[in-house]
């Protein structure tokens, strides 16, 4: 294996996240300052540990297999969240390193899962950074190296793989560069709107960039505790209901909207399933709550819809308190835990093109079993699936559930709570949703946990952001050993 | 489709199955009778139904295919559980049908779970029978049916591999109608020698018969509302235990014991995987809970020990709520409840060896993500296995989930419960165990749910029972045409 490359590469992202501090900087110095040294000592640190990884390895070659990809991402994943908790660490925002750890992890994998428990007294410059996680680990720190910095290695498209969420890879260029970049830009155009129309809701510039951010990346961090129910408006839950499902779809479909081939957009596939299925959620969860409203329909509608939309985009703001609808309801939106939004989005889970591609298989094994010799082809997107591909994403998923059961595990052996709580919080970090059932629902925290349990969610939540096996892989004897 | 064919079998099922019905009519005779009547008049009806359909449908030929065998083992669990329960029905033990019907389920499927809440009148006849549902349910009706009468149709290997527990079929003689034979004979013997033990520990006849019939089907109807619990005796749970764990082992293995193959017996990696689960339960459970019995070492061991062998053996029997048990226990035993036992046994559940293989893929993608060239068979049982049976093993996994979680929505809908309880409740009745979480746990039943709630979970437990195929493919629209 070619360790110094993985190295070197670890240092380019290291430097990268040390300038990706820099905004949090000036906005804590532009509100007084009061937590810009903890800031500016995490820059250092972090550019000091990037330098000598950088600068002082000399691989023989860049030649970047799929194995240097794979590890290279799961590693960045875990030093980007180790570098990026300093700012909670040492600004005694979060005093224990589980807890900052948990933080980072969570806002970096968009998962919005939180252990703050007291939000009266948020440093802004500290929670601009816990905001802007979410919005670099959206799209992914090493799409932004590639994008902005010069190649650092031959074959980049391993990264890109490796850090993108579902299994094919969205192209809306031919250069994997071009394609980060065109993509980056759409990402900050996209947020840069939101942040505007939230300001014209009545928000101010701070709280707008704050839920603009963590929108963009599907993660859910809020600056208030009650999050946006904090701001009593329906004006910014429906804004908020509808960019977290832009966000939630495949964003190399706003390049052909930008381009004018809205139709091809709307052609999607994935596109439609995934609307279906917030439609189809959306409804049932709406005549399942309805009688609980007493009349207040407008309402019903208005946090069943988002709801749906923060769930299905994995976003995991709130508005009110799920656990408290009907079984029925919550029944509901433990299934959208476990599928998630769309390909090539911000968004975690399972993805609708794999739930579809498994219903569709599901649906063909049932068939095949009464006529075994019938060959049928399963197609998405107007295209024949290759096999190898089909069976990788059904072992995918059984995968997901083990790692789902695994975590629960594990979490359980804390002794707190309950089946629910715990199982669902494994669920709700896997596919980095963000809140999940009982003592982990909207209106709790995991704060509570052991040192162990956060550090198992926070793999969880890393391993759910990368699709398993960039994390997986680390765990590997094998993908260490120099043959 | 060759509709006559199927419709004929049904009549043979039906006459086998008013046979079947005999020794709960003569047990209840034994014991003064008082349920005779509702027997007799069951017995009548079942046999009047299944006299013409066998003896006025003629079918053109006899070609069974895969289709028809599908259609007709479906259908068979549906008819025998329809007039199955009658007994239940018609003595008033249960006079609403879907609580006879989900009963019969219950019974047929092995599951164990019951809607009976008051069991201080159980009628010794229609008790008897209740138990014995769970006997010829293990093995399967079709299986007994082509064990015991003049072959049917031409091509009976499709009845038995849509009727057996595992992806492939286990053969202990080159003719299925002699391996039929053979294992049925393995699992009466067995079952006797049980009843014999039962009956050393104090038990009486009838309650030694009840639990030994419960236990070989790895079913769970006891004749006590505190099951295992209200024989007071650490050698009844001792006994229970050793055969629940031999009742969820591949029934063909016995063969090999009885053959003097005992070294090939052992060899068997399904069986070192199932004691290894079982051996690793045991332990993670028995830490967990010691601290709770204040150094009733002996109490913890042997409950551990039980509730390992009645959850993975998808049995369902209690000697103590697990519910009780601190939350990390509850987790193992969640994670039991989707494993089982073996394939070939009576027990429900994925089975060992689709977990095994599963957890092989699932490794096998991790080394492949970054190995990508490398080609790498899988083998079980010392053998290659073929791809295409790996990848309907991985979407099966992903199909088991589904119907898990479209159980748990749909019994959710009644408003009853939490998600705990009624996901637990789809869960426990697909893998045929019996008790569940919350309110369906070893000290609740499911007496309250809806008649509609009551019909899915007697679904499920049927296309549990029978690897889920046969059941669904009933709903495929066109497995009933006629092409």
């Amino acid at each position: 294996m070619n360790k110094r490359l993985v190295f070197r590469i670890q240092g380019t992202i290291l430097l990268t996240l040390a300038a990706a501090m820099l905004p949090s900087l000036l906005i804590s110095l532009g509100y007084g300052g009061k937590d810009a040294m903890p800031l500016l000592i995490s820059m250092l640190i972090t550019a000091a540990a990037g330098l000598p990884l950088r600068f002082l390895t000399k691989p023989r070659n860049t030649n970047l297999h799929a194995r240097e990809g794979f590890i290279t991402v799961g590693l960045a994943w875990l030093f980007m969240s180790l570098f990026g908790c300093l700012p909670f660490l040492l600004s005694g925002f979060l005093p224990t390193f589980s807890d900052a750890f948990f933080e980072a992890c969570s806002g970096f994998s968009t998962t919005g899962s939180t252990v703050v428990t007291d939000f009266s007294h948020m440093p802004r410059g500290i929670t601009f950074w816990r905001s802007f996680t979410h919005w670099i680990g959206g799209m992914g720190v090493l799409v932004l190296t590639l994008a902005v910095l010069p190649q650092v290695t031959g074959r980049s498209s391993y990264l890109v793989k490796a850090e993108s969420p579902g299994p094919s890879l969205s192209k809306v260029a031919p250069k994997i560069k071009d394609s980060s970049k065109i993509l980056y830009v759409i990402y900050t155009i996209i947020t840069v709107l939101m942040f505007v129309i939230l300001m014209l809701c009545g928000l101010n510039p701070y709280d707008a960039s704050i839920h603009a951010l963590g929108t963009a990346g599907t993660g859910g961090f809020s600056n208030y505790g009650a999050s946006i129910a904090a701001f009593q408006s329906p004006a910014v839950e429906i804004v908020m209901t509808v960019f977290m499902f832009v966000f939630g779809s495949n964003l190399s479909l706003y390049f052909l909207l930008f381009n004018g081939r809205w139709r091809d957009a709307l052609r999607s596939e994935e596109l439609r399933w995934y609307f279906g299925i917030d439609v189809a959620a959306f409804v049932l969860i709406s005549a399942i709550i309805l009688p609980g409203y007493r009349g207040d329909v407008w309402t019903a509608l208005r946090q069943a819809a988002f709801n749906v939309a923060t769930i299905t985009s994995t976003s995991g703001f709130v508005v009110n308190d799920y656990t408290l609808w009907p079984v029925a309801a919550r029944a509901v939106i433990l299934i959208l835990m476990f599928i998630g939004a769309s390909v090539g989005s911000t968004a975690g889970g399972m993805k609708t093109m794999r739930i579809v591609l498994l219903l569709k298989q599901g649906k063909r094994d049932i068939r095949r079993a009464f006529s075994p010799r019938r060959v049928s082809v399963i197609r998405f997107e107007g295209r024949g699936v290759d096999e190898t591909m089909l069976h990788q994403i059904a072992v995918f998923a059984f995968v997901y559930l083990a790692l789902v059961l695994l975590g629960g595990l594990l979490v359980s052996l804390d002794g707190l709570y309950d089946i629910e709580t715990n199982f669902s919080a494994a669920l709700t970090c896997l596919s980095n949703v963000g809140p999940g059932f009982g003592a982990v629902g909207p209106s709790g925290n995991f704060a509570a946990y052991s040192p162990f349990a956060k550090i198992v969610l926070s793999l969880l939540m890393l391993a759910g952001r990368l699709e398993l096996f960039p994390i997986l892989i680390l765990f590997h004897p094998k993908a260490w050993s120099n043959t």
